[in-house]
């Protein structure tokens, strides 16, 4: 696989930073995810704009403009061919002098196949668990998982798939997704504070607009285990239902009509985009 | 400068990890570090044995043990020949097949030069600020400095030197160091929950244990604002008189008589030390 390093693609495997990188020395990066599909790159112009937002919050300037990275991930794109694939930016803090002043950013771009979750999964449901916890400076994307990979043990014992992050009652995130509900009367629900805001529940919120009674707002732990549907929101998912919280079974611990049909509406948005891309290719 | 990667010393420049790496990915390293006096490492065996613990904290178990990574610390010291240094440690996440799952970690050492605060600084004493946050697993030192860093703007802007962590009006620590007062009555008192257990700090304790009043104990913001002297101690610093916490100084804002003290006697057992290890190295 070809990755980037600040101005030159490289293989993957001589892709590296000297240990004195502040995203080493002090997990200080900023960071973004996006995702290609038939090796077209998806909503593009949204995750950049929030890699340059989180750079910006870090006080971390790149050296390339918006438009010179879109470049740089389309010639990223062409050279590994992948079709389905994840592509992760990181913009670090740099060679700092005393490690701990950030510094001139270094960037790294890589590549990877990645596999969506088959019908099979979404169909069924997965269980998750439920963790006190506020990310720190929750707008930012940045390298900061050490919460969520700590957890990954007590994930594993509970059988569960994911974490649900939640403080003072209030429900946020996932360490990497968003959450929504189906509350009984049919109602979408969404947190609307601290939280990262992610792509996926951007795009989602748009296609639900004036088809579906939605909210924004802040969400109780207590809505979230007597709803309708619970479901899970991220760029490697899309939308993935979620039947168990904790002990409590939500439905009928199976996909609900209304997380199968946005995950329907959400792949009818992705292959419209797909052909749109692909004839402007072949013209 | 010589550093130490996995298994092999290495001139610095030339000491690199893959970008994969879980530190850099998503900033998931335990890490600590010590310093050296005199070409002597300081307390060498307590900053290893919380370094093991950090790293078993977060599911990490080094290749090397703990014998084995001191005999790799005297020798790296043989090599770089530095009377004042510090020397960090860094156990990664290692190379993760997806990005998310601990592997099998690398391990880093760098030294590198160090000075500490002059007479100057410690007598006129620093400004500092709060911040009202509490750290991810406090026990733990990891590489996760976001907040720290990202608040480093906030603290020139306040023209002060460092900020305190305080979480529901009780404080914590500061990012690097941690925190001690002196009340109007004479006692000595740092906070006992929710920080990193300072080497420092511990073996500051030790040296006031039945010499003076000691309480570790919840500690109140207002306690903080109303002390007789307040002081901060890390490897870096040793003791660091706080002569202003945010726009409130603190007795006449300069070092008081309790934090000169237990400098002194802090110098006197690093030098206590030095002297033994040097009469060994003659004989």
């Amino acid at each position: 696989m070809i990755a980037f390093v600040n101005q030159h693609f490289v293989e993957e495997k001589n892709a590296v930073l000297q240990v004195g990188d502040l995203a080493l020395q002090r997990g200080y990066a900023s960071f973004d995810y996006l995702r290609s599909r038939n090796n077209i790159l998806l909503f593009v112009d949204d995750y950049l704009k929030r890699f340059f937002n989180s750079a910006a919050m870090l006080h971390l300037q790149p050296k390339q403009t918006k438009e010179e990275i879109k470049n740089i991930l389309y010639e990223l794109n062409e050279k590994n061919k992948l079709a389905e694939s994840g592509i992760r930016l990181i913009l670090t803090g740099g060679y700092s002098f005393d490690s701990y002043e950030p510094a001139e950013p270094n960037l790294i771009i890589l590549q990877q196949k990645i596999q969506l979750p088959p019908p099979e999964k979404f169909n069924a449901g997965v269980k998750i668990i439920t963790h006190e916890y506020q990310r720190d400076l929750p707008e930012v994307k940045s390298i900061n998982y050490l919460m969520g990979i700590w957890l990954q043990q007590k994930i594993k014992e509970q059988k569960a798939a994911d974490v649900l992050y939640y403080n003072n009652d209030l429900v946020s995130e996932f360490p990497r997704a968003n959450v929504f509900i189906v509350t009984k009367q049919g109602t979408v629900v969404t947190p609307s504070e601290n939280i990262l805001r992610g792509i996926t529940r951007m795009q989602l919120l748009k296609l639900m607009k004036d088809k579906f009674p939605v909210e924004e707002r802040t969400l109780y732990l207590d809505e979230v285990r007597c709803a309708a549907e619970v479901f899970m929101t991220s760029t490697t998912k899309r939308i993935l239902p979620i039947g168990q919280v904790d002990d409590k079974i939500i439905g009928d611990g199976k996909a609900g009509p209304v997380a199968t049909l946005l995950n329907k509406m959400f792949v009818d948005r992705e292959e419209q985009i797909v052909n749109k891309a692909e004839t402007v290719k072949i013209i």
